[in-house]
């Protein structure tokens, strides 16, 4: 196996937009995935999902101050720049776009954008901050790239759902795909967040997507969903995890509950639990 | 003189979308001119700039509802597409596009943008709801046109100043340009709602010109700017106005106040005044 060539990097939306442009002279089509790095193998099958799909891959690494609060983990998340240019390259990705905070968010800066419907609730109760820091830096990343495409893992589900309904509408004329989240040979959901854990967290964190599936069964049975959820409740705590921010059963796609309380259209189940000082969310299909 | 050649109208994105991108198929450069229509000399003037800047020109004919507060002149704002379309065709556009509410905010729509900076005050301390409105209807349009170049007029200064904040914080791929404002033969700037005053009010609105004219070169002499803002404030209710929501000098591009209380910068006043239902707004540069 050949090492693949060093990947190019830019830091600058006037160096970005001097690459798409040439790309798009030559009348090449351009994908994207945005990510905050600390890269693995979830982010490069979004990132080959996006080859697939387009003659160019722009993937962004860009930890994004305004989707984080005060007392989360800005600081301490993990930042390998290097590393993830390497993992890139290998993937098939083309320019990976590092930009600075500066350069994201210069004096003066007075723009925000906040979205409603699928964003309220679930994540949005824990962390009120998020959904809006990323409907902004999604905006700007879409209008410095103008890909045709770009890629969202659906281990985010919540944001997947909020990013499809601010792009329908303010109109921005980008293809959203959605792409299966990855998970290990457990069926842990690969997370940057997982390089937190110690061995005894890792196999507390491993039940979580099998008690999500047992539950997900039940609902799509028929099962009432409060005791659906409760019983997935009491087992994620029994498992081992120390606090439990949500689990619940939704709408696929505006996230809103069932009135009736039972699954009779597409839905999805949600959730996110506490090991330590890490917060790992999880979802699966209905 | 021949009649202008009828106007192509298309009522949505859809259709926008294909003839702007068979105009770029072509290499046909776009410019924009958002308007509210009930258009005037004062819109064509900025119609005219964009033919100049672009080899086509959109403009867009839509009363956009999230400017207007419940208490405001959505209901009454003067609407005549037909001939805004006669107009336009003979300003040399080559493309209207009048979207109805439903096509710009469909069910389910769950988006906003907010701008602080230049939106604080003046405007934005009347009427609190109109620069998000603004900020979300312009950058949907633009988003849909994809314009390389769009023109605003500096009658609403406030507007334009806040557009281009926007514009730079979401890294919106379009350039802006800013008109002067058209005026009669006495000096009254040119304004849909203009339609609204009698002949008796038509009269005092056309001191308010001359008044913040005067009250321009005041400020750029050098007088105290709390003695020239007080000075003008009087002469406006003095001319026969009825009530004033605010007249003030500030800093050209950011409109923040001068804090030592003189012009020493570029600077532009502005005011907000009423005569009956009627709501006017002027500035200058100082």
């Amino acid at each position: 196996m050949t090492e693949p060539a060093s990947l190019p990097v830019v830091h600058t939306v006037a160096d970005l937009r001097a690459v798409v442009r040439d790309w798009k002279r030559q009348g090449l089509t351009v994908g994207m995935v945005p990510t905050m790095g600390a890269l693995h193998e979830g982010h490069l099958t979004l990132v080959r999902e996006a080859g697939r799909r387009a003659d160019r891959v722009v993937a962004s690494n860009f930890v994004n101050p305004t989707q984080f609060a005060a007392n989360e983990d800005l600081g301490r998340y993990p930042r390998r720049q290097e590393e993830d240019a390497r993992l890139l390259a290998g993937a098939g990705c083309h320019l990976m776009f590092a930009p600075t905070p500066e350069e994201m968010y210069p004096q003066g800066f007075a723009t925000s954008v906040a979205v409603a419907g699928p964003a309220l609730g679930l994540e949005g109760d824990f962390r009120p901050q998020m959904f809006g820091g990323v409907a902004l830096v999604v905006t700007k990343l879409f209008n410095q790239v103008q890909p045709d495409v770009a890629v969202f893992g659906e281990k985010d589900y919540q944001q997947l759902m909020v990013i499809r309904r601010f792009v329908r509408d303010l109109d921005l004329p980008v293809e959203i795909i959605g792409a299966p989240t990855q998970r290990d040979e457990t069926g842990l959901a690969l997370s940057s967040r997982n390089d937190y854990l110690s061995d005894a967290e890792l196999a507390v964190a491993r039940r979580l997507n099998v008690i999500l599936a047992e539950a997900a069964a039940g609902a799509a049975a028929g099962r009432p969903l409060p005791g659906v959820e409760r019983d997935a409740y009491s087992a994620i705590l029994k498992a081992g995890f120390e606090r439990i921010d949500y689990v619940a059963v939704r709408h696929a796609e505006d996230l809103s509950p069932f009135r009736d309380g039972v699954v009779d259209a597409p839905a999805r189940i949600l959730a996110a639990a506490w090991l330590g000082k890490t917060r790992l969310i999880d979802n699966r299909a209905v």
